[in-house]
């Protein structure tokens, strides 16, 4: 059932790793090239060739630029190779009866214009085109499903806990803090800019919000926003804010844990030191990965395009123009550059 | 319905707190002084006066010997009074429909002869007199309800579990091996000496036990035992030993938290460096307290009865004999001088 639109060679650039990374990672530890790609796929096989339109840029990456001793929960990256993280894409060519030519679809792909899916089936398709495309890496796509089941599965929340979310502007942090206020919680935010902050009181409907990088004591700040303390903390950055927080958790409480942005690059991550609040307070910490949610997809899909359609959330990207930027992209989001959801544009449909 | 024995005064041997401790407490910081105590409850009241006949001795109690700036999961001792924790007591006056003269009890009692409790009813009944008393301080009280709850409900353990426990022949963890095991576990515990690793293996069936006093490298010493990886780890002790686990944890494993005794006495916890496992190990970690259970403990009490009665569980006491002995007791509990569950007897019944 091949379908391929021509197997030509096409230039291909790409983004690819040039060394693993110990500490912080600059763009030189990035290059862009370009490589060739085949618009068909090898006769009898069952794989897809995808151009790809968008690929999400997220903090998890920064584990796949070091090399691992121990097998790590994702691959580290090739050398050489293009990067490889999720993205929404045209199929052009398939030998997969369920993917055809001109289907939209968004799954694990390469920083590259067009990438070979050797199992198309990880692939999900895209059922709601009537919505920017690039909502795929985003609200619709896996930081989506991520605040999801992070919210409602391990947080629990009920109508009227405390929610506190740090990294709150980021792909992930704007749509929890969404879904706790349509909960009918109270939520609270912090962010690393004053922009940032703005964002989440008028965009994103945050009862608060503080600039972290403003306050010199956050035990302080997290007292003054949460005089009864917090039920749930959405955990995307780890380090000195989860030591804070958890001296101001209510018994209990619970903690998602989505991320530790703050620790990816140091040599040596910051130690927490109140874990004995875990026993005093009776709290529940829960790391998840979005993985175990595909199964859900489609309904989350569902339930986010209602959301979407009937106005009751909003999603702020930034995008990245062009592959050449993916480098400078990418290490942004570790200074915390980017405004809402980081992702690169690469061709359009 | 107030009936008394008599309301003579009699003297009433007590060991008191002399002063809030930071960092590691000394024999010095309590006193053993003699009261008195009136073997009558005030008239038209609903208290009780109970005989005590053996207290326990627990490593939470260190938390209650410092003065809490935030009020602590449990309050601080009162200075000059009597130290306070679970014991097993015999009813001398009650004013309380449900508590008569002579009954079998325990519950949250003085470190004395007699004690005045105002709320009988948060007093257990002892309904296996059968056994020793003294076993109301450990496997049938509240050390024994700790590792049941903690083991099945927040650990929920299934046959052919990888589990690994910490302290593991204190009063807590040689219940929860021996729970692991009728479950269908593999189980491995730590402690911090020969003797008691002997103990492990050879008394509470552990199939596994080392001396983590003789281990250089914990992460090593956990790789060897675990090579496969540990499903649960029943938390005792925190520190550098959670950190080794965490390396050496499975995808979706548990960590019941019941307490971190080796930090207990330090001015500055140690830092946990490594929590990033929780996310990508997808781990939860959740504290509980035995006081959340309390609802459940005569149920508890009959199937660990039963266990007894059957054999299939054992129980091993370290017994100090006299109040006097009390603060060298409860010191050389955080040096580990106690081997099995540690308690003071104060009075033949």
């Amino acid at each position: 059932m091949a379908a391929a639109a021509g197997d030509d060679e096409v230039p291909n650039e790409r983004v690819i790793l040039k060394r693993y990374v110990t500490g912080f990672p600059s763009e030189d530890d990035m290059e862009v090239v370009t490589a060739t790609a085949r618009l068909a796929v090898p006769p009898g096989s069952a794989a897809m060739v995808v151009k790809n339109l968008y690929v999400s840029c997220d903090p998890y990456m920064r584990g796949r630029m070091t090399k691992h001793e121990r097998p790590s929960y994702v691959p580290d990256f090739v050398l050489g190779e293009a990067l490889v993280n999720f993205g929404v894409g045209k199929v052009m060519a398939s030998g997969h009866p369920d993917y055809k030519v001109g289907d939209l679809v968004w799954g694990m792909t390469g920083w590259e214009e067009y990438t070979l899916v050797p199992k198309p089936e990880t692939f999900f398709k895209i059922n709601h085109s009537e919505f920017p495309l690039s909502y795929y890496t985003g609200i619709l796509g896996m930081p989506g499903l991520t605040a999801w089941a992070g919210f409602f599965d391990v947080g629990k929340p009920k109508k009227g806990d405390y929610v506190f979310v740090s990294a709150a502007s980021g792909a992930v942090g704007q749509l929890v803090g969404q879904l706790a206020k349509l909960t009918g919680c109270y939520v609270v935010g912090s962010a690393g800019s004053d922009e940032k902050v703005n964002l989440l009181k008028t965009k994103f409907g945050y009862d608060e919000a503080f600039n972290y990088k403003k306050e010199q004591d956050l035990d302080a700040a997290l007292r003054r926003y949460f005089p009864e303390g917090i039920d749930i903390y959405f955990e995307n950055v780890g380090g000195p804010t989860l030591e804070a927080v958890l001296d101001n958790m209510r018994n209990h409480g619970r903690i998602p844990v989505c991320g530790m942005i703050s620790q990816y690059n140091l040599e040596e991550p910051e130690g927490v030191h109140n874990l004995f609040q875990v026993v005093a307070k009776r709290l529940r910490m829960e790391g998840f990965m979005v993985f175990d949610y595909f199964n859900q997809y489609y309904k989350f899909e569902e339930e986010m395009a209602g959301y979407l359609k009937e106005g009751k959330i909003t999603y702020v990207e930034d995008i990245a123009e062009g592959l050449e930027k993916g480098p400078a992209t990418l290490i942004g989001l570790f200074t915390g550059r980017n405004v809402g959801k980081q992702l690169v544009a690469i061709a359009q449909e």
